[in-house]
Formats: C-alpha cells, sequence, structure tokens
C-alpha cells in the first residue's frame, strides 16, 4: 500500500504498530483523526504520554495507580492477608467485576513463556517474596490463566512458596456455568469430575 | 469497567474513541502502549499530531499530499482530461491497485447523507465544477461506491455536469470476477444481465 504522502505513512505505521491492527485498519483510523479538529488530534495524542508520564505502579501490588499505593492497597476494607496473584491489570478488573473477592492482589506483569523469552526475573516475582516475608499473608491464590505458560508459572511459584507457612490455593477448574455439558471441551469435563464438590443447594 | 487511573481512563476514552475500537480493545491498546518506553510513544503521539499538522490536500484534486499539488496531478505522465471522482483517499489506493487507470482523480471527501447530516455543500463539489469550467477536461468518471448514497450523489453530480460538454460515465455493475453465480447478489447479476457486453476472448 503507497500511500502519498510519508506523514500519514509515518502515522499509518505508528498505529499497525498496535495489537490486532493491521495496515487497513490503521489507514482508516488515521483518516478517522485527519477529520478531527487540531486541539482534538493534541488532546488524543496528550492522552497517550500523560498517561506514560504520570502512571505509578503501586508500590505494594504493582497494580496501575495514579498514587504511590492504589486503591485497593489503601482499602481498609480490604483483607490483605489474601493475596490473589494475576498476570495484568485487566485480570483485576475481570475478578473485581465479579463482587466475590475482597482481598488483595499481586501483579506479576506477565506469565513466564520461555518461547517469548520471559523468564521469572522478568516478572515481579521478588516484590512478592518480600511481601510475604515481610507481610501477614496467610492465602495465596493463584489466578493466572488455565494455560501452559500459566501453569508453568503456577508451579514455578508453588516450588518457591511451598516450604512458607502459607495456604496456596488455585482457581477452580471446570465445566463453565451456562454451558450445555454436551459441548464443554474434555479437559475442563475431565478436571471438573477429578474435582467434584460436595453439594450445597445454595452454591 | 471502573479503571483504577484517571490517566489511564483517559486513554482508554480517547482510543476508545477510534472507530470500531471499543472499551476493552481500547484498554488492550492502552496497556500495550504502556509498556513502551517514553521515546517510543512520545514518536507515537508526535506521528498523529504531525499527520494534522504538516499534511496538505492537493490544491486540484484534493488527495492528501505533503506539497501544494498531489504526485498524481503533478505526474506528466497521467492524461488528466479524464477525471475519475471518489469519495475519499482510500478509493484512489484502490483504484490505484488495479493499475488499469492513468487519468487524474477528485475527491469529494464523502457522499451525500441526508441521514448524517451531509449536503452537496459539505463535499468538494465547487472545486470540481471550478475544475470543470477551467480545465481541457473530456470525461468525467462516477467511481463513488454502489450505496444509496453513492448513487444519489451520481445523480446530483450528473445533474450539473449532463449540459456541459464531457462524456460522463459510471464503473460497471455486474457480476464479481471469481463468484459463483448462484451465490451472486440478485440486484448485481440483474444489472449484470441488463448491462451486458459484447464477448470478447481477451476480456
Amino acid at each position: 500500500m503507497k500511500l502519498p504522502s510519508k506523514y500519514l505513512e509515518k502515522a499509518v505505521e505508528e498505529l499497525s504498530s498496535l495489537p490486532g491492527i493491521g495496515k487497513r485498519t490503521a489507514l482508516r483510523l488515521a483518516l478517522n483523526l485527519l477529520n478531527r479538529t487540531e486541539v482534538e488530534i493534541e488532546t488524543f495524542a496528550r492522552s497517550l504520554t500523560d498517561m506514560k508520564d504520570f502512571l505509578k505502579n503501586c508500590n505494594i501490588c504493582h497494580n496501575v495507580s495514579d498514587a504511590e499505593v492504589c486503591s485497593i492497597c489503601n482499602n481498609p476494607k480490604r483483607d490483605l492477608t489474601t493475596i490473589c496473584i494475576v498476570e495484568d491489570i485487566r485480570d483485576i478488573l475481570a475478578i473485581e467485576a465479579t463482587d466475590t473477592f475482597k482481598g488483595g492482589y499481586h501483579v506479576l506483569g506477565g506469565v513466564i513463556s520461555p518461547m517469548d523469552g520471559i523468564g521469572p526475573s522478568d516478572l515481579n516475582i521478588s516484590a512478592l517474596l518480600d511481601r510475604i516475608e515481610n507481610g501477614a499473608i496467610t492465602e495465596i491464590i493463584f489466578a493466572l490463566s488455565p494455560t501452559m505458560e500459566g501453569d508453568t508459572t503456577n508451579y514455578y511459584l508453588f516450588k518457591k512458596l511451598c516450604n512458607k507457612e502459607i495456604l496456596i490455593t488455585c482457581l477452580s477448574r471446570g465445566v463453565s456455568v451456562g454451558t450445555e455439558l454436551q459441548y464443554a471441551d474434555e479437559n475442563s469435563l475431565g478436571k471438573s469430575l477429578l474435582y467434584r464438590q460436595p453439594f450445597k443447594t445454595n452454591s
């Protein structure tokens, strides 16, 4: 695709560097931006640089935050003795949306993935170990994605934590709520049989 | 979706103002940008503001351009007596990619669409009429999208141009190359019968 302007070309190139945005979509976005006023584009661009310049990571849990300590770690109503280990902040949003967890979080910033060159030292693991060493943490919940990489990371963390006096739990795996059993994938169905739970009428 | 930072919230809001980008995708894009260095984000943001600040519209055909006159209008090898009327610059890219047209263009900047509040005065129509008045244009090709709005615009332009000594043509409509006839939509198939062409062995 040969564009008639090097400025447009540069904007399309930058936009198409975003995940899931191809050249054609990038051109559509660039032309949409081009139809806005200078002030609007300035505001758009500023919002991105401001995000980088002013966004902090919570000193405790590494969640994004405007302050040194995020609103979850700072909330006296939350029970920070139970820590949920997540991959990134989108997982926090997903868990918060369930409204069933009132503990704290720890954002790893990724999962161990040798294929992508991500090892344990690239993740916020030492900060987690420090937290456990210093704090009064009684339970760690592994809430990483149920993928190969998530499980590898769970195993790595388990090895690091199993000699400490902490309860280590993991999100339950099984059939999704609302699916028809015949369409459930065999892996999840197998797990749901293996880890079957005592029947309760209010569950 | 309640985000833990107002800077992130602002960036997500701006990104989700782009066409086809919802809140979730916008968050994914924002987090992707956040993982880049400050210089990279600066470059990203600058490419968008530079595009707005430095991009020009060709004085002749209204194509985007880095100079006062675009590379097509400026090319002595192109026959500017034949002008192809298009909606926006993506249509120019599509036509240029066919490598079958060596004339010039005129970018309307949209089509007449009363539903969206776009009337003839919002389009580059008076500039087109000036070009025809002053120049040596012998053929005008209507290359707007074969939609209701495109056809309305074609009709409006035809009314303006039909008393001038110019050949007025329109892109042929019919079955797409490579489709199976049984799956062609009835409208296109009907048009292809109505406007059937003399059979040529090299067509």
